[in-house]
């Protein structure tokens, strides 16, 4: 069980930043009609908003570098997921420092998705 | 729902974050025997584990400073609660920057206990 918990939140999280960086809209595939996203304090619910909201973005590239990521089982089957690392903007020389949590749930065709996700950037 | 999911999960906050600076051997009211602490990378599974943990951390006082607390309600009727903040230790001069996130889940007896937390302090 512990086993399965880190390979899938290692794989999980390679997946959702490699989408980010090179295919933003295909984030939409990893979120549900239930889920939530808080960014930078601002709520988000919902498959469509989510989708919205991180195409929206004021950027059109970008690249994270992942540094930390941390899994526990949750309760009902789920994992939890916290991340760090740090995001790299075009035409910005620093990195911003960032932490996101995923609580990921299992969806009936036997997969996870998305049902939680809180980001913010890391003020120094 | 909403507005309760806030209530509780600013009322946790400042609970866990005054134990923790006034009395921290009392942080274990707060776990069960199924939690779970991964705590700078190290997993750390049962309150009695985590409250040795926590006893055994090498300084006597701290004082946490909060600077966010984001939270949503999971799956299971819980709250997951992600929090950005500076540690001050005594005899150091910089505060040290953390990120931490904390799944809570109803406990039999009405109230929520920490069914999971991952602790990690940020590097610039």
């Amino acid at each position: 069980m512990e086993e399965q918990v880190e390979v899938v939140s290692k794989a999980f999280v390679e997946h959702y930043y490699s989408l980010f960086d090179n295919d933003r809209s295909s984030l939409s595939s990893l979120y549900h009609p239930t889920s939530m996203l808080t960014f930078e304090g601002q709520k988000i619910v919902g498959v469509d908003e989510i989708s919205a909201k991180l195409r929206d973005l004021p950027f059109d590239k970008c690249q994270h570098h992942i540094s930390t990521v941390d899994s526990q089982p949750s309760s009902s089957a789920g994992i939890v997921v916290f991340v760090s690392g740090s995001l790299q903007l075009p035409e910005e020389e620093h990195h911003l420092r960032f932490s996101q949590m995923f609580h990921l749930v299992p969806s009936p065709a036997g997969s996870f998705f998305v049902q939680n996700d809180i980001f913010r950037l890391n003020y120094g």
